[in-house]
């Protein structure tokens, strides 16, 4: 392991917008109010700013971000991470932006539309983290309180 | 998505031993008692029966597991997605029986050295689901109750 040397901030940089912009899936975390976690891969549209998710609004990940208005996302493998930690804000089909549901439809499916009630979720990143293997823990930072290190 | 036609339960399981067998990492979610999800990839050593994992005692990751004694956990990718309700046991690097420590590093490294405090959290698997497209959502549990369905 980790033969390569570290990558500088910018080329991390590079590499996650990369994975941000080219990805399907990402592994979404969330929580209940009991401490219960949960995990399952979701797809996602990243538009530069924030993703957007959608999920059904009554499965436990549609409860827990729409409850806490957080998450926590992975995007990439185990030895590349893309770590994401963002605030949500959640529209139910009815009430999500014309804008924000054509351009996830454009990429993914419309969620507007069939007999499982779909929510959207727009997560913004508060802080994102990648690294490759152990040689890059240091400096793994690249976006903390929202804003890019670099 | 979706060209090939659905695992067999058995094809599923098969295949899901072999990733248990031979994967060495995992998505690791857990959460804190305020509903705060975390998730970082931990490597990991099936034995047949439960996963053992190692991290910092003082880390998020190891600090949820043992005030909550359990984990959702994935391994494999989002399009091969192998995905672990368990129950954790947590282990002191001192408290740790050295069988157990013992056959983690030799897969993995030995957890019990070192001025990072590591601890030992042995996964019993309570639900296993396994898919790779929609199409095999249906028929995705391969164990419940701690009992494989096949």
């Amino acid at each position: 392991m980790g033969t390569e040397a570290p990558r500088t901030l910018r080329q991390r940089r590079q590499d996650t917008l990369a994975r941000l912009n080219h990805d399907l899936d990402a592994w979404v975390a969330s929580a209940d109010r009991d401490g219960n976690a949960y995990l399952v891969p979701l797809s996602f549209l990243w538009d530069g700013t924030a993703f957007t998710l959608a999920t059904a609004e009554s499965s436990p990940t549609g409860r827990n971000l729409s409850s806490s208005g957080q998450v926590r996302m992975s995007v990439g493998s185990t030895r590349d991470v893309v770590l994401v930690d963002g605030a949500v804000e959640t529209f139910s089909r009815e009430a999500v932006p014309s804008d924000l549901a054509d351009a996830f439809a454009a990429r993914l499916w419309d969620a507007r539309v069939g007999t499982t009630h779909y929510a959207y979720f727009r997560v913004t990143p508060r802080r994102i983290q990648a690294w490759r293997e152990e040689n890059e823990l240091a400096g793994r930072d690249l976006m903390r309180e929202g804003q890019w290190l670099v």
